[in-house]
């Protein structure tokens, strides 16, 4: 097949070593399948602030524009917490987003088998809970005009959140297109009976949905849906919302499966291009000691392999490998019950490439 | 005592009967404590769009701004859901706060011993679980302008998110003041890292935090604090935030207690004048029926009496009233494990007033 160009983006904390693993689940592919990827080495980040005075450097985002796929790892840390915002890890990852026009955020919560206790809720309201939040990454409060003016009652802050149709026609679309894979069922998350951006968010829904008629779709204000998730996870399928609704309701569908340090996102644009990386944060206060669980990152290859490249087959073999050494016992330190018996994250990375 | 005049606002759905049982609540405690009540009736809600075809009439308004307290029941239902925006239930809700410059929501989310086992969380999860979600509740991006235009892309909703100063001052006050009566720790929710408001709220947090030494703040991103509450509720002490992240916050807070049929919640502004509503909505699925559960409305009392009126003693009387009322086995319908032996509203309403 042909050469597959990879932007590798390792990050902070944690991020080269999570990496790491994924790299080498990536080269075992190319033994196993003929697979050719050529890797290309990035800063990004806080690393990116220190060594080059910006998060997000053109060289990276170049090479970002000139590869097939990200893999990214994580960025951030407390380091850069009381920067400037131009010298922050945050300005770099939206400023990636827009400019790599990745305006659909994939992110699956499922529950993995071995971690069913580790969630707060109960173990029969969890059970067969598996959605996918949507959420539109470009666009809205995120990315809308900001600044600071006197105002009669002293200083005063705005930030503008604007939508236009096109950008919700084309998130929620892709929505539509994920719910007819999976169960057909599509929440649209908004808060209609407030903003006018929910309001033309909804009619957009309400215009479109005809043309995907095996779907069922069901409108749930943002309010509700953050005490729907809690008390009937598992009758959600699909979720699509805006930016900054889909900020706080993927991180609590992901806290209440319990698997957070597993669970993989995509970013998407147009087209087949995706940014792929672990849900976890960079974990600073265990970085560097080769502790860390590489699970989520390589996840995010099979993802990769899957939404991207079309490499169905290979995807499965990594997730399958992924269960079959979790079903064999091993664990690292996040996700063991026996601390003691924890391995690291390399010999984690070992174990799965070995299973492939 | 002075008469204290009471502006009474059943609403819609299940509204006039929870109403109803509070009255009688409020007129017992004239018999034991020699207090003198006032009340007026207004209409509001679905109903005042229906009878005079605005959701906030002018008289109702009146009679608020007159009084000393308003209790309110609870407004909406389907009946008005695809109203235009003047004629809906909520704007009349937007209307009053506004009107009234209620600017601050207190929102208690505790667990009742009753209702252990109501909620998704694991027990020892939720086990010490009690705090409260002070909200904002007349700025933010639920004020500011909104409207629609023609884009390069086709049509364009806006929506403005505006704070200033003093607006965060004193809800942000008014929080230290609430910690300051209780475990003294205040988490303050924004989304620094990517909207000015939110910077503005930080900075003025930090900037009057030494006045309130006593009290340990921390300061937590919105998509993580969504993650904390569930991952560690009992942690929570008082957490403080703005309007949009509050309505959100507030009610996965409440559900994960598994108690929201029993919370009240007070909306307060400068003085001690306060508008008093159960948690729990309309329930149009259940109106009429007399099956309701009023005790959230009757808590509402208590909390009347507490923050408006300082009448501690009553306040408390109410509260253990219910307590004992619960430990006798006594329950509605929504909270009874047998539900063949389920009471109705007017008897739960007449054994807590017994019980006082
Ligand atoms: C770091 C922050 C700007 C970012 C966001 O809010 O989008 C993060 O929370 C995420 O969800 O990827
Ligand atoms: C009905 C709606 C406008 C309202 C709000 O969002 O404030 C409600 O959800 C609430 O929390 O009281």
């Amino acid at each position: 097949p042909e050469i597959k160009k990879i932007a590798v983006i390792a990050g902070d904390g944690i991020g080269p070593e999570v990496v790491a693993e994924a790299v080498k689940v990536l080269k075992r592919t190319e033994e196993l399948f003929g697979y050719q990827f050529e890797l290309e080495h990035g800063l990004f980040g806080g690393i990116a602030i220190d060594e080059r005075g910006t998060p997000l450097p053109q060289d990276t985002l170049e090479m970002c524009r000139n590869a097939d796929a990200v893999l990214l790892g994580a960025v951030g840390g407390p380091k850069w917490d009381n920067n400037s915002k131009e010298l922050r890890p945050e300005t770099g990852l939206l400023g990636i987003r827009k400019a790599l026009g990745l305006f659909s955020n994939i992110r699956p919560a499922v529950v993995f088998d071995c971690l069913k206790d580790a969630s707060t809720l109960k173990p029969e309201v969890l059970e067969g809970t598996d959605l996918i939040v949507v959420r539109e990454l470009t666009g809205g409060i995120y990315f809308g005009e900001k600044f600071r003016r006197e105002g009669a009652q002293g200083e005063e802050a705005v930030d503008t959140c604007v939508y236009n149709v096109t950008e919700i026609e084309r998130i929620v679309r892709q929505a539509f297109e994920v719910a007819q894979k999976r169960s057909k069922r599509l929440a649209s998350v908004d808060k209609a009976n407030v903003l006018e951006t929910s309001r033309l968010w909804r009619e957009t829904v309400n215009r479109i949905a005809p043309e995907y008629a095996d779907v069922e779709v069901e409108h749930v204000l943002v309010d509700n849906c953050a005490m729907q998730l809690l008390r009937r996870p598992s009758s959600f399928d699909v979720i699509v919302t805006e930016n900054m609704f889909g900020d706080i309701l993927s991180d609590e569908a992901a806290m209440l499966t319990g698997s957070i340090g597993m669970l993989s996102s995509a970013s998407l644009g147009e087209g087949s291009f995706g940014l792929y990386e672990p849900v976890h944060g960079s974990a600073p206060d265990i970085a560097g000691q080769g502790i860390s669980n590489p699970i989520a990152t390589i996840l995010s290859v099979a993802l990769m392999f899957r939404l991207t490249f079309g490499y169905e087959e290979a995807a499965t073999l990594i997730e399958t490998a992924v269960k079959n050494v979790l079903d064999a016992g091993h664990r690292t330190g996040d996700i063991a019950v026996d601390k003691s018996k924890a391995i690291g994250t390399t010999a984690m990375g070992d174990l799965i490439i070995a299973a492939m």
